[in-house]
């Protein structure tokens, strides 16, 4: 717990890249996976399901269109998306530059 | 997932109560629960632990002092909380009305 960051500022831990959406880990245990999804205007994460483990975004700032099961939701800062087990999900377009808090429970292989 | 709200905005989903903090649930499986915990200002929440089951709190509005380990935290709108299994956590005092959203992974019995 020494090196672990207790508190995140996400604005600051944003990174984003002209070529395509990236991923931030903040936090990671067998139970958990904590990170950032950061997207430029215009980028898109492709629809995918995690079989097993529940999901979700709080879009912290920006707008975006997500893709769920087969809903299309549009969500803004203070939104939480969710993307029980199984269930088909991604960000179709993002409309500005936006940073989504993701969580997954249990976290994915590494 | 027919009565579960895939997307929900946390301002309308907050409710305050001048007595105490309270929680809202936003999604339970066995694997996850999210919720809010919502203060009026000068509210707080006693410091505890969760065995085996990793927490965050991401604050979506307001600011308050978090006590986390031997650590105090003073977290607004954007700041991320973490409290790994077992580290005792709590919430010293809200600044002002505060919504953070929690996660814990997994869910606590209910």
């Amino acid at each position: 717990m020494d090196t672990l960051d207790l508190l995140q500022r996400l604005s600051e831990r944003a990174q984003f890249s002209a070529a395509k959406m990236t991923k931030i880990e903040c936090f990671r245990s067998e139970r958990l996976l904590v990170g950032l999804n950061c997207f430029e205007p215009g980028q898109e994460q492709r629809v995918h399901a995690h079989t097993g483990a529940d999901k979700f975004y709080l879009v912290v700032s920006g707008k975006a269109r997500f893709a769920v099961g087969d809903r299309t939701i549009e969500a803004q800062a203070g939104d939480l998306v969710l993307a029980p087990a199984g269930v088909p999900h991604g960000v179709e377009r993002a409309f500005e530059r936006t940073i989504a808090l993701v969580a997954i429970a249990p976290a994915p292989g590494a």
